[in-house]
């Protein structure tokens, strides 16, 4: 199976999960990137090692070239993402800076990070000026050639940086005591500040199955409309799965609940990460014999 | 498929997710049972169609037969379950109650509910009195006749229902705002108390995958063995699905950061949700193909 098939599968940045004992471990990474940007120290030898990416209410930034209307992503330098959080007076909290992971080019390690810049209005002139905005990751996925493997790629790295920037803003308390947490790990985990509790949050990802609910005779499909919905669009069924169930329970109760028919076989065809504003796992299943 | 064929799958008791405009909703089950629990007034018509399993620490209320050795899940009628909370002085908070489903038997609705009491020490005396026990579920599991399709659905009511209960415990305050949260929808859901965030939680459920990584010649099998493993136990490899992978990916991920193994095509086998101390939904998944 191809993996760039779905939109926001195929990232290409391997995000080893951090390991303390890494001889350049993200956590190293994380301490001369915070040191870079908060001093005033010249950046002279690291510039080039590090590509920044800033998210805006979960929306990327991107740029597009004139010929043939492509966006890109709007990785930034480790200089001009310091020179533009000081024009516009922004200072970047602990829980707005995510590790994306690294990738050796030629020889050379790049590591690449999120930034979440939600606070920073003046940074949507700044950088306007210089043809970059925050899109919606929706319209990104829209305007993108879904045979271009390059362009699949870049919206897979923008899904997963929003799924952990996001994230962010929803475990900003402990679940089990209320105490503030604190990021670790590079901004890919958290942690209880409470030192009685110091309960691990791991990032959240729901899984969601979505299914494609066919007769015996191979003929007609099940679909649904919300009341919201324009007219003549109709969609799949679709749900979260609930805790106690495997994904193809989940799937037997959904098209139950929504309408009333017991489903029969269930076949699972693949699955696709969704980032939403919690980052979903979306699992797609092809399932057979409904009479009806 | 047969649901039955993995452990906590195949939860027979139908537990569709709760509509406010229900007849009979689970919200309205939920007051009478309160109102039947809390006050002085005697219960006569509805105790036959309450169905109370107590939970103490994760672990079920069961009891056993002395015949065949066999295992039953401990449920009390509303009036016995009244009654062991009044002797060992209980009073259940409104996050103890979690609705498990309903179902149809001849005519007659039977609701069925999962409670916590793990800080009612005094009811273990009690309880152990009557031969009911609270056990843990991999015990029950390993103590479970596999074929035995009736044991394997009580062992799947017993996972729901651990699951559900022990999320509260985890969702105690808002991620977002850390105000109180407090249980909406006979406990499957909860929300907020602050008015400005208000903000919904739905139970946690962490896709993990789990892989049995096979050789080209399909003749070999790749395990890992833990440090804290007994000696000749090897196991699968298995790990959290993270933001922004397919589970595919994720299968590739974690051999790879496991055991520095490229794996080729990732096949999917089923799903079994898991309830641990996080309800987890495990994804089987064979992949062939490794050169090594």
């Amino acid at each position: 199976m191809n993996m760039n098939s779905h939109a926001f599968a195929g990232n290409p940045i391997k995000s080893r999960t951090p390991k303390p004992r890494e001889p350049v471990s993200p956590q190293s990474a994380l301490k001369t990137l915070r040191t870079l940007l908060s001093t005033n120290s010249q950046i002279i030898s690291d510039d080039d090692f590090f590509k920044i990416l800033p998210f805006r209410k979960g929306k990327p930034l991107t740029g597009s070239t004139t010929i043939g209307l492509k966006w890109h992503l709007g990785w930034l330098s480790l200089s001009d993402c310091k020179s533009y959080l000081e024009k516009s007076q922004v200072v970047l909290t602990d829980d707005s800076l995510v590790y994306l992971g690294s990738q050796n080019e030629n020889g050379v390690d790049f590591v690449y990070w999120g930034i979440d810049v939600s606070d920073a209005s003046g940074l949507v002139d700044e950088l306007g000026a210089r043809q970059f905005c925050f899109v919606e990751l929706r319209t990104l996925m829209v305007a993108t050639d879904w045979s271009d493997s390059k362009a699949m790629s870049q919206l897979a790295i923008a899904g997963h940086g929003r799924a952990l920037v996001e994230w962010h803003n929803t475990a900003r308390f402990c679940g089990y005591c209320g105490s503030k947490t604190v990021p670790i790990e590079a901004g890919r985990r958290k942690q209880c500040s409470n030192d009685l509790c110091n309960k691990r949050i791991y990032p959240r990802v729901d899984p969601v199955v979505i299914m494609l609910v066919i007769d015996k005779e191979n003929d007609r499909a099940l679909l649904g409309r919300q009341s919201r919905f324009v007219p003549r669009m109709w969609s799949c069924l679709a749900g979260f799965i609930e805790p106690g169930e495997s994904l193809e329970e989940a799937v037997r109760r959904e098209t139950w609940e929504e309408t009333g028919i017991e489903v029969g076989e269930v076949v699972y065809h693949s699955s696709q990460p969704w980032p939403g504003f919690y980052p979903f796992l979306s699992l797609s299943l092809s399932s057979s014999s409904f009479n009806y």
